[in-house]
């Protein structure tokens, strides 16, 4: 019998708070523990008085021995290189762990290393064998049963997410070109964390709309890995994270050019549809019609759209999520119900709230 | 004596109250003429008490007698289509016009009656000529003794400025592939006018990112125009825009691929400041600092920057302008400057009211 | 046995958007039936691409005799004045009725007419009766057995629910004086419906802070008239409603001078989680919290706060809401709720998704 | 013959570069001086690179002597408290100073270190005389020489501007009740600064209204100081400001008792436009037509209008300002144009760019 008491470390960040909505409305998923090093002591109705919880924990100190003693599961929401500090002491006495943050991404302590040198130097790190353990938590695609059986699951990043599920349906088929991908993103503003920053605040960021990490940024690399594993050979692409004014979503638009000139719009909905007949989380939209993040804000849902320029060749795949459901705390909550044994949508909202 | 009176065409809609917003600061050019079917007979004053105007003018019915009576140039920011029944009888009166609108941006008709198809069945043209004569008011890009003699200029689309600005020097130079550009545009709603629309609602659009025209965007045949005259041979490319919870902005993020692998961001930089080293509303960041609509929000500034990616061979072009201003109305009046015998920038803000 | 059909008419506006998203997690009650004169004989899911229902009803013009052969209770979600055309053929049909007008709000139809007098004109009415026979549907201050055996419920507007809930405990124990209490009220631009208006779009409504109805609102007379009742006498109030720039949640400051200055902050707090200790959807905040409008986003929750000035002897109660749901279609479930025999709180979110 | 050479002291926070926008643009005045302590030894244009000015200055610590050597009058836009420990130093040197802080917007020190007691212990101060010497720099309640004659002028608070705006006419004319007074104020969040904090972010401001300081905010007796002098007697008022989900714009709702019953809204406009007849920053609405934020945005007017309602006795004054020029810079702008001997609003911006 596989355990359901979860603990949430990184209570009060935006990672957490998500992830403690979701479980509050989940059926089978229990809260037990809430970790916080900031608000550790406070009673959470305090810290938190507008998201009541069935009870009434108070925050503690991230410490492995007291979370093993309380839960089966745990949902890190901690800044990069701080997860891998705990993740190893938390495995070691039997808790398993979805991990919200970027250092089990890569199968490849190195490259994580290279990617993230910031992190990498604050934090040592010489868990090779866990990197190359983790299984990378894209739930669509990745076997059901690895994830059930796994000890540690990384959740993939926001952009990484959207970009994935619109791209490797056409990756794994073989029907467009693997140089010259353009991947441009937009983001809410949520998804640089709650953690105060200037270029963050309503008076920067409202009314204004820019690219940031242009060439190299961090998923550039976490996108190519599984890309490449699904194409089957070298994927290259170009990513562009763009800052949005607005809270939630995420769109990323995609541009690859089609081997086949022939395909249509109509054929690659079909493919697409067919790629995801299984995914509860996942949808395709009709050829016209194409997503708004905000159809699927505060839902673990993708929507797909697919479009052809007959006069380019080139294919245009628009995929929306919620930056902080499907591209983090709903894809942690889908791992965390396989891990329990449980359907991966269990749980999860699949209609917005409109408008 | 170039004459320095002008009529604004469609008062009481963004373009208009763009135009007369800047007007009204201008040192030469005087407002004569409120033109405007809806608000006819109305007093300004009452119309938009928050904007008075040195004259407190009546808004009248846009006769062509009476334009002519009172100004010498008209600005025109009228639905496509409906433009093109007032043009020729200015002309004839000796108005000279700035037309902010699309019926003179292609110099064929027939290519015109094919893109606004509805509106070529709703107003049927025989202009040809004009749209021959009439000159395309990307002041940049256009020799300004062609923009000061004119009797009609077509100011250029706000999706068209910010794109061109940002290609041009590099296909007048033959540096990148003609082939293959992508064009990812992001537009506040203003840019969809004052006219009611559900879909512009700030309940719809507010907290929502979405693309639209996806493939055969109209601005796609304008944009290719003028890039296939400066490039010296046809170019085509992929332009996808999107709206973005703003009221004003636009960013367009331009991918293309160079054909010599060696070139550096910095050298792209230093190839673009030369380019504009002339241009008074035309500015290049440093490498590394990207625009934010917001750097020029309320100027007719378009900020450019660039990046590239080594591994990919990748130019990557960031162009912000505001989309009422040097998108539309401020243009105009670049415009109108010239046609009046002053300096194209003469009165046109470029510093920000930051934030 | 309660039928627990429900059909909901003018489905595609936010009333109706709001009550299907409802339903649509609802562990009881199924939705059988769409109304809407627009757009009759569309598939749901190709009006609402994105809000999927169990079964892909087809919209239809709200017939009485189709709605009664489909339902047991309809939400009305129609413009003032249309509603009162279809609640009597759905009564006399036992169709039971919760409607989101102000139709039949004032237990005094001559008084409707007079606050509605342009409805008045263009809807003839002479169902006096019915406006007798009609319940108030503040769940909190009216008998639940009396909503649960009701033909006919109307639910209270969106400012006349914020700002009873902050006043009526005080007005019931006689603690206020019943003159000179303003009420300062700010609501998002949902309140004024999906239909487009030009004050309600983005680039109007956005970065923009603006009162109207002074003096005079309509609400200003539904709030009297339930305020009057609990008073025991009557009551005079002034009502500011002002537009904010966002989609949903509405705040009702209230300000009323307390007839015992020794009262504190703390006192009144008390007696104001004693009046809604049973009240599953209305909180009380400790002394100093004040309530954000985000903190109740998307759920059917208000959340309350008292705060006293000693130096001034005045009492300031806060009053959050969501707009479209404890002020309109969640309050509309509250009760059909009752009327189907079930807890008012039945399959209603209170936790909101923040952020 | 007066200096016109000025410092900006806090030049990259907002106050700062509000006053720099506007220094700008204007016609007599120099900016000679930036100061600012974090970003001292960096060039302006690395700084900030969308606001070029005619010098490329670097940016130093803001030195008495340094200052004292390049600038006749200085802007000071610090935190409070650190405001008072440089302009002693300052005006020994013989630089006039206009201080946006709230250090000497009291006569008596003694009641703004009981207002403002954590920046008292922290910045102990005995400068009694000073705060006696400084002029209130109202522009439009202040007499203008006084002004123009002062060595220290303390720019009022944003909330006291609107609020005082408003009320000051009626108070002056004994027109109204002295007690019971309530300002309801909603402002945009640059009003707290663009130092980071959490409250202030966009994922947490946006979609979100709230008050805060209820009850014993510290702009309360800075308005009821002014108040109580222009009225002959103390004046008690309930002041409660509100958070708004956008950049800049503040209103105040002002609701008051009028003594007589019989005065119309007309006549209370009359009135308002007497008052303000020669104030070129200040004008009045017609009846039934109400100020937004966003007619005011960016420009240093202020736009009042007035109701009143027969049945309750209530007087309602409505004021809009944009809280970071008339509530801030542009104010402070004003009083230096007195100072150097120029009309108030030269160079003053008056129009907005809408929408």
């Amino acid at each position: 019998m596989s355990g359901k008491r979860v603990a949430v470390i990184g209570a009060s960040g935006y990672g957490g708070l998500q992830t403690l909505r979701l479980l509050l409305g989940h059926p089978e998923l229990e809260i037990t523990f809430l970790g916080g090093e900031r608000s550790s002591g406070k009673r959470w109705s305090e810290l938190v008085p507008f998201l009541p919880l069935p009870t009434d924990l108070v925050v503690s100190s991230p410490d492995p021995e007291a979370i093993a003693a309380a839960a089966d599961l745990a949902v890190l929401s901690l800044p990069n290189g701080l997860a891998s500090q705990l993740v190893p002491p938390l495995l070691q006495r039997g808790v398993r762990v979805v991990d919200l943050s970027a250092d089990y991404r890569y199968s490849s302590l190195a490259q994580w290393q290279e990617v993230y040198g910031a992190e990498a130097r604050q934090y040592p790190r010489s868990d090779s064998a866990l990197c190359e353990e983790a299984v990378y938590g894209l739930v669509e695609w990745e076997s059901p049963e690895r994830i059930a059986a796994a000890r540690l699951v990384a959740a993939p990043g926001c952009f990484p997410t959207a970009s994935l599920l619109a791209l490797l349906p056409f990756l794994k088929q073989g029907l467009i070109e693997t140089r010259g991908i353009v991947i441009d993103a937009k983001t809410g503003t949520s998804g640089g964390g709650r953690a105060a920053k200037e270029n963050l605040l309503l008076a920067e960021a409202a009314e204004a709309v820019a690219p940031y990490g242009v060439v190299g940024h961090r998923h550039t690399s976490e996108i190519e890995q599984l890309a490449g594993q699904v194409a089957g050979h070298g994927v290259q692409l170009q990513f562009t994270p763009h800052l949005m004014p607005m809270v939630r979503g995420l769109l990323a638009t995609v541009y690859a050019r089609l081997r086949d000139p022939g395909l249509t719009a109509e054929d690659c909905t079909v493919l697409l549809g067919a790629a995801y007949r299984h995914s509860a989380c996942v949808a395709v939209l009709p050829v016209g019609t194409y997503p708004s993040t905000k159809w699927v804000r505060q839902t673990n849902r993708a929507l797909l759209s697919v479009q052809v320029d007959k006069r380019t060749g080139q294919l245009i795949v628009m995929s929306a999520i919620d930056n902080l459901v499907k591209g983090q705390a709903g894809q942690g909550v889908q791992c965390l119900n396989l891990m329990a044994g449980l359907e991966a949508s269990t749980g999860l909202p699949l209609a917005p709230f409109y408008p």
